[in-house]
């Protein structure tokens, strides 16, 4: 496992130096499900030559990644779960912030987890069996203070319309962040600096995360306090287990 | 005008140098109007510098700061206006999107601006007789576009309530993002990457961006169309000048 997590490591570094060399390359945006759901041919690329390196050394595994309809199911055999580039409206406006994403599973198990925070040049890596780092910074584990010292980062929807409690569950906290990459988000709960992360998600939005979390003292559920499904968009959380039921009250109250 | 600019960019410099240097030390927080107004003895240091080294080379010279009340009008003789810290949560919490601020004035004219991110090692500076850089990029005029094709950065109360029709923006903007840092939102407008900025923010806020972006096709007025008042907190945007009119459209429906 400790040569696939350096496989792993080498590709998405790769795919970081790539998306750095193309970063002013004319784009052609495509627009998905709606008005700001992008996609641009540096996603396709970039998704594109990671699965040809991975099916490449390893013929068997599987994929579930965002783009092009590959979705085999996490719970059978060896998958990667891939997202090409995570906060692409980022991407397209901004040239940072925005992250690439792999993690790999057998038979449902998280095996380890990547974001690489491209512009920042910040790789989070580790999870399963491995201890969980920022390039060569080892991660400590969640340190519990009160809610009101903690930024929190939400989806802007959400706050909007104060669904799940979600404004409410700002008020009581020291701010909201939005970033618009749920990778950034993330990798700022891994490294401390933010609480929690709530948004509409997909598995490969999450699927990292949720595996370095775990050796960190955090959860990904779903806002009803379910596992994600790993197959559909949900509402999805990332929370300290030891604040969960704290944060809970809030999600209750405000389910609409 | 030319060395006051120099000198400026060097002990702002020295400022992120010195936040670097001492990031994970020890913070002494205090709040100040509220339990999210936050500020630490390195703001009240970096002042403390910044002021010290301006009056000890220009002694005539007034100030206008965030700490410790000093408040010299812009309008009268040489003054500076300096933000030690713009985005103190984010030091707290997160250690980075933050930056150190500072403006010039003659009898109420802006001479100069800079902000730095210090984290990601970006200086801005330049504006009056000046062009604007980003480190050694000099920064090109907005170019327009549509307005779908932008991303906005809000204040999160203003969304929250659509105070300002901020939310029916955002729903006709390609999205909307929440740093909690007037200085790094503004840096993003500047660089191109964000179209406009919105929040209730004070003179030490604005007034390097003002200066900057005047330069860049941009201006910063307060809500209802007018100039900012350079005394007190107002809500404030930044925009394009050739996109006011259009964005005047949603701040005059959702006046409250």
């Amino acid at each position: 496992m400790k040569n696939k997590l350096e496989f792993a490591k080498q590709i998405v570094l790769e795919a970081g130096d790539y998306l750095r060399l193309h970063l002013h390359d004319d784009l052609m945006i495509s627009k998905k499900t709606g008005p700001t759901d992008l996609v641009t041919q540096m996603d396709q690329q970039v998704q594109k030559d990671l699965v040809e390196k991975i099916t490449n050394r390893y013929p068997e595994d599987r994929i579930f990644a965002e783009e092009d309809g590959l979705r085999s199911p996490i719970s059978e055999g060896s998958v990667w779960v891939i997202d090409p580039i995570d906060g692409t409206n980022n991407f397209v406006t901004q040239k940072e912030d925005f992250a690439v994403m792999v993690a790999y599973f057998e038979d449902g198990i998280g095996q380890f987890g990547l974001i690489y925070d491209v512009m920042r040049d910040h790789l989070f890596y580790g999870g399963g069996e491995f201890p969980v780092y920022r390039n060569e910074v080892e991660l400590t584990p969640f340190v519990d203070q009160p809610l009101e010292d903690f930024l929190i980062a939400s989806n802007v929807g959400m706050l909007e319309k104060n669904d799940w409690g979600m404004a409410d569950l700002g008020m009581d906290s020291l701010g909201i962040r939005v970033y618009g990459s749920a990778g950034i988000s993330f990798s700022k709960i891994l490294s401390g600096g933010i609480l929690a992360y709530f948004s509409y998600i997909w598995p490969w939005d999450y699927a990292a995360a949720a595996i370095m979390g775990d050796q960190l003292g955090y959860t990904v559920l779903n806002l009803n306090g379910d596992k994600p499904n790993y197959q559909t968009v949900e509402p999805i959380m990332m929370v300290p287990k030891v604040k969960l039921t704290e944060i809970q009250t809030y999600l209750k109250k405000g389910r609409s």
